[in-house]
C-alpha cells in the first residue's frame, strides 16, 4: 500500500493504472477509520482491481461552530487498518494542497439537501459535494463507496453523479453497528461511558419504528409520537430531528408508501450523532 | 465524422478511443457554426488525436426574456462545416438527453460570475458551469477550447477547472472579426443592414480604447468616457455595460495595471452582443 499526499502524485499512479485497465474503487473518508469504512473497503477490494482511500477532514463541510478542529485525526492507525483491507492506495493531502487558493466553485444539489442535517446544517452538503467532486476528478474511479449512516449524503452524492452525468457508479453500502446496535460513527470516540449507553436509545427507537410497521402501523404520526417519547426519556439525548419520509425524494410522508426511510440527529452531550433505518410497507 | 445524439454512444466511442491512447479535444458549442468555431477546431485538429465537437442549445444558460427560442439551429450546415475542418464527432443531444429529469445539481462560480455579463444574466453562468461540467464529464477530453470572444466564460470555466481538479486543459482562442472588426457571433445572423452597420462602433471603441492607452492614456475613467462618447453617437445601439478591469480578477480598475480587460455588451436593436479586448500596460 502506497501513501500519497499529493494531486500531481496520485494522478499519476493512477494513470499507469487505468492505462493497464484496472478498475479503480473509491472510498472517500475523514479518516479515524472504523468497521463501517472497513466494509465499503472490503466491498470495493471485491469489485474493483485497484483499491483508492482519501483521508481528507475537509473543512468546507463544517459549520463555523462545529468540530472541524476537534475531529479525531490519526493517519497511522487508519493505514494499518486500510493495509489490513487490502487498499491499494491511501490519498491524504493537506489542506493547502485541496485549497490551494480561495475555492470560488461550489457544486450544489437543491430540494434534498433541504431537509434532514441539510436544515440544521446549512452549507453542509455543498462542502461535501464540492469536496468529492474534486476527489472524484483527482481519483476518476469506475465505483465509489458511501455508507448508509450518511443516507442523505448517499443521496446527494448519487444526485450529483446523476445530474452531472459522472461515469462513476455510486454504491451505498449498509450500516455497521456496534454488538448493541449503536450505528459505527467516528465520533462515537467524543462519548464518555454514560453518553455511550444513553445513545444507545438511538439505534432502539429505530428499531422501535420498524417493529410497530411490521406489526400493521401504517400512520408515521403515530410511530414518530411512540420514538419521540422512547427518546425523550434519555436526559443526557437531545434529539435535533426525527424524520420520516420517502427515501428518494426525501420527502415527509403521513403515511407509509414504499421505501421509507426513517432518520433521526440527536445531541448526545455535545456530541451529534445521526442514525437512520429503511422500512418498507406491504 | 459521426453524429452522435445519445451520451451511452458517445460515451462509448470515445471510450475506445481512449483505450488506444488517443488524446481528444474538445469544443462545446451552441451551433450555429461560424469562423470563430472553425478556429477553435482547427486548434484542437492540430493539438489532439481526436476532436469532438458539441451542439447543444443549453436552457439553464438563457434568462426567461432571453432568445432560446430564437437562437438559430442549423445541424445540417453545422455538420458541414465541421467535417470541412476535420472533425471526427459532432455530439448533438436533444434537452431530453441532457435533462432527462429535473436538474437539481448545480455548479457555481462565485465573484468572477458577478460582474459584467454576470451583473445582467443572473444565472446565465451557472447554467454554462454546469452543462460545460456535465458535457466533461461525458466527453471527459484532454483538451477544452473556448473562444476569448465569451472572455468572462473563458474565464469561469479556467476557474471552474483550477477549483474543481479537472483533468483538462482549458485553452483560449483568440476573438475571430469580420473583415472590418465585428466580433463573430451566432447572433449576428439577427442584425438587419441597418443594424450590422451601427454594430461596428463596438469593436470600433475597444480600438480607440487600445490607440488612447498605446499613446500613454494611463487614466482609464477617461478612456471610458471617451469610448462611451463614442458608442452614444450611434442611434441604434444601447449600451448595457462597458467595464476596464484587471484580466484575471475582473475587478474594475481605475489606472492601467498589467494585462487590462476592456469589455462591454450592447443592445443593437433587439440583438445583444458583446466584445472585449486585452490591453497591457508598459
Amino acid at each position: 500500500m502506497k501513501i500519497i499526499t499529493t494531486i500531481k502524485e496520485i494522478r499519476e499512479a493512477l494513470k499507469k493504472e487505468r492505462k493497464k485497465s484496472k478498475t479503480i474503487g473509491f472510498i472517500p473518508t475523514m479518516g479515524c477509520l472504523h468497521e463501517g469504512h472497513l466494509a465499503l473497503m472490503r466491498r470495493a477490494r471485491k469489485d474493483c482491481d485497484v483499491v483508492v482511500v482519501s483521508i481528507f477532514v475537509n473543512p468546507t463541510q463544517f459549520g463555523p461552530s462545529e468540530d472541524f478542529e476537534a475531529y479525531p485525526r490519526d493517519l497511522k492507525k487508519d493505514a494499518e487498518m486500510a493495509e489490513e483491507v487490502g487498499v491499494d492506495y491511501i490519498f491524504a493531502p493537506a489542506i493547502k494542497e485541496m485549497y490551494p487558493r480561495e475555492c470560488l466553485t461550489y457544486v450544489n444539489i437543491g430540494k434534498i439537501t433541504e431537509v434532514l442535517c441539510g436544515a440544521h446544517r446549512p452549507s453542509h452538503f455543498r462542502g461535501v459535494a464540492t469536496v468529492v467532486s474534486k476527489l472524484f476528478n483527482i481519483v476518476q474511479p469506475n465505483f465509489a463507496y458511501f455508507g448508509e449512516k450518511d443516507y442523505q449524503q448517499l443521496m446527494v452524492i448519487k444526485r450529483m453523479a446523476e445530474d452531472l452525468n459522472l461515469d462513476i457508479r455510486i454504491v451505498g453500502i449498509l450500516t455497521v453497528r456496534e454488538e448493541d446496535g449503536l450505528a459505527m460513527s467516528s465520533r462515537n470516540k467524543y462519548l464518555n461511558p454514560k453518553e455511550r449507553k444513553a445513545a444507545l436509545v438511538l439505534s432502539k427507537s429505530l428499531k422501535l419504528a420498524e417493529r410497530m410497521v411490521k406489526n400493521g402501523e401504517k400512520n408515521l404520526k403515530t410511530v414518530k409520537e411512540a420514538m419521540t417519547k422512547l427518546i425523550e426519556k434519555e436526559p443526557l439525548v437531545d434529539l435535533e430531528y426525527l424524520a420520516i419520509c420517502d427515501s428518494i425524494s426525501l420527502k415527509d410522508l403521513l403515511e407509509i408508501k414504499g421505501k421509507v426511510l426513517v432518520a433521526l440527529a440527536a445531541k448526545v452531550g455535545k456530541t451529534r450523532l445521526i442514525d437512520n433505518i429503511i422500512l418498507e410497507g406491504d
